[in-house]
């Protein structure tokens, strides 16, 4: 299984970049050239930054030239947020210049139609006759945090994370930054590649699959344009790392939709359900399933089968979880005659040792949270655990008031005690070698689920998503199994 | 269509008591009693509450008895919170006093076997003996803010909703409150049903579609015990007010979960489709979409079709409305002519006026929020419309900079403007006499979508979730017209 560079890569350079031109940045707040520079600088990007301008002397404290030529060196990369008409232009001068890399922000070709297609063979032309590679038109850019990176309008304010991104929509990379952030999550690269007049989704697909920062690709996909190379680079990235993908297009108002907004033709549900099962491409079915399972594929050890274990102490969200779980083919077994045996110390009476088990109650939280989850995560006839988090901030402080800790010193000591549960469970979770997947209706408001999520523990926003999540991971197991089997 | 009288429900005494007697609450912090009273007492509850304990002289600083009969009147309620072996004669003394009303929240009867089911018998029989109506075994209670009542362990800390709930599993009620919160929302009146050994879902139902504050009714099922009674009660509510129902037990595991959590047998979810189509309840298909479909089928004026316009200003999760909607059986027609010549004025050269339109950048936001959809809602080849709602607070912040506004200036002015902004688009769409939903990834930390929520405008979480819910709401109204068309 070859491997090719990360730095062979036409996209190395566009999302390491030492140095960057931006033109269409000004000192003019609110437009888009200037937010994107803005973003660019409160990630704190390290290298020389040169805005292009025709008339401002300085755009945003920094230094501006008026023509690409006039640059002191040559930048790794341009990037283009200009009228439609003014890029052909700037595209030629910034190949004159020697820069080989660029971003074609600015909209207005393909996806307006038969002018615009004309315009965008004109750069593509353009862009060949220089060598220079580039991502766009119509996208709004690329964020690889981990080198202080982002050219989308929106800030990226979280850490660097483990989802590597390739998207057709700008959105589901700039939204997701706030949304991603909600869960203690954040992207390792993310690519909005738009129009794909030279840089595609293969490409981006190539990148991440050899990115060390990477540990699961997402891909938001409304057309695939080389359909045979997606299936042979995605069979080449399955066998050692995940992909899930959300094709939106195979209905006829997702067709037309997507056609206006990228300019390219989708195909039926079933064409891409095949490209995907020759792939080994996981599909979600909406913008919350790609990361969720992005989440629990990137983060999960692999099951070695579809068995799992619901543990709860609230009979709703265990029997919802149950359903769901059988509903995506997973498998509940009845717990072995030892597992009874271990847990009977620590379930009263009113609970239930069926699967899923239902404890109702415990004295000790730990019981709950690490004892019995430990015990679980033993039984031979399971390959995973889904378990039920529900550890409220006021039940603890009320716990401390029965001690006689009460006002600020309860919550202190409050969240020194979740903080401490914590760490404990999570390193049981993360050194189990079954998958061990969190539910909870909490958010990281809540400070236990903050605290287990930052821990690098998937805890998912309901039963039914953390059932889901699961099945995904067990359905890639069996792909990249058939993947390595069939490469034999 | 005669309709109950809410006085007449034997649950009307359970959630509106004048005075409650509580069992099993104690000074001992993290007992499911003194939890339980302590939601009392912190939604305010403004009746006598008498604890019944056998040693303590006062309960959180309530005088305490140390029987039934010593207590200076007969409570409407008596609440029970003991060990499964107390109940039976607790119950007795109760009836004995005069006391007709229960909530039995211990657990240990029917869902724990055999000899459970003996003592469940046993409680119903002293409950026929003396003319009590009661709620549960194995329940959570029940929440009913406006009248400061709330049995659950779970503090209530939002304003009254309009979501009327009945519920086979406590924890979505209880759950719940936060969860809803979440959203600007909160339940009418919520009923935790347990094992429904005297009251059951199909009173709950009754109760519900009488209750005044209640919009919409939302039921978590994993068994329902009166099928023909359930019908009837749900025929006669239907025409007047929207049912949503999320059923848990369709699947093998969820069946067997169902039996354990609260001892009833479910049945294959044809069966089911089968019952809620004869009812006109709406089914969801997770407790999001519960919850979802409650909120719009509450809020939003009825469409006469099926026929919806998609508006964004972003390509990627316009697709996905579109796509989802069309996969739920949504049309989206392409505009009429006066509508593509009116926005004219308001839409780039880069922007769609296909169907979803993207208008991918306005000048002004009140044209994306208010002159267009304006525009769109009198389209006459559309029943209603899904907005993108897209305002970020640090854009609008970085907006008032280009003004020269600076700081905690910008800041304060900024909310200013969001907040006038937010009152005239809530103004547009509450009065319109189509359903407009909007959908943002954005949560209630966005100004602009926590206002909008707040002025009872349905923000969805993603563009599928709006989408789905839009089609439930479309499907709702197609099962009433049959209601009423066949009850003529």
């Amino acid at each position: 299984m070859r491997q090719q560079s990360i730095n062979a890569s036409p996209l190395y350079k566009i999302v390491n970049p030492k140095s960057i031109a931006i033109f269409g940045a000004s000192n003019r707040y609110g437009s888009m050239g200037t937010n994107l520079l803005n973003s660019l600088q409160s990630l704190g990007f390290e290298g020389p930054i040169y805005p292009v301008h025709p008339e401002e002397k300085t755009v945003m404290d920094l230094t501006a030239y008026q023509f690409v030529k006039d640059l002191p060196a040559i930048p790794d990369l341009a990037i283009i947020v200009l009228p439609t008409r003014l890029v052909p232009e700037i595209l030629d001068q910034c190949g004159k210049k020697g820069i080989r890399h660029a971003i074609a922000v600015s909209g207005g070709f393909t996806e307006v139609g038969d002018d615009g297609q004309k315009l965008q063979e004109e750069i593509i032309r353009i862009a060949r006759q220089h060598g220079i590679r580039f991502l766009g038109p119509n996208c709004i850019g690329a964020v690889n945090p981990s080198h202080r990176f982002n050219t989308t309008f929106f800030p990226y304010e979280q850490a660097p994370g483990f989802i590597g991104m390739a998207s057709q929509s700008g959105s589901f990379i700039t939204q997701m930054f706030d949304y991603l952030k909600r869960f203690g999550l954040g992207f390792s690269t993310g690519f909005s590649v738009g129009n794909e007049a030279d840089i595609d989704l293969v490409d981006c697909l190539e990148y991440l699959g050899a990115c060390p920062n990477t540990k699961v690709i997402g891909m938001y996909i409304e057309t695939i344009r080389r359909g045979r190379k997606f299936i042979e680079t995605a069979r080449r990235i399955v066998p050692h790392k995940p992909i899930v993908a959300y094709y939106v297009g195979g209905s006829e108002a997702g067709r037309k939709a997507s056609l206006s907004h990228t300019g390219a033709l989708s195909g039926p549900d079933r064409l891409y359900d095949g490209v995907f099962r020759q792939s080994g491409v996981i599909r979600a079915y909406s913008v919350e399933e790609l990361f969720d399972f992005c989440w629990c594929l990137g983060t999960c050890p692999r099951p070695p089968g579809n068995r799992v274990i619901v543990q709860t102490n609230s009979g709703g969200p265990g029997a919802v979880a149950a359903d769901v779980c059988s509903r995506e083919g997973l498998v509940l077994n009845p717990l072995s005659e030892k597992t009874r045996q271990a847990l009977s110390e620590y379930v009263p009476s009113t609970g239930s040792v069926n699967n899923p088990i239902d404890i109702t109650f415990v004295r000790n939280n730990l019981d709950f949270f690490l004892n019995i989850p430990r015990i679980l995560l033993d039984d031979e006839n399971t390959d995973s655990l889904l378990i039920y988090l529900l550890m409220p901030d006021q039940s603890i402080r009320r716990a401390m008031e029965a001690f006689g800790i009460t006002g600020e010193k309860a919550v202190v000591e409050a969240e020194k005690f979740i903080d401490e549960q914590t760490k404990t469970v999570a390193k049981l979770i993360r050194e189990a070698d079954k998958p061990c997947i969190g539910f909870s209706f909490y958010t990281r408001v809540n400070r236990f689920v903050k605290n287990l999520q930052d821990e690098g523990v998937a805890v998912l926003s309901s039963p039914s998503r953390a059932a889901k999540a699961l099945a995904a991971l067990v359905k890639y197991m069996e792909c990249r199994d058939r993947m390595i089997q069939s490469s034999d």
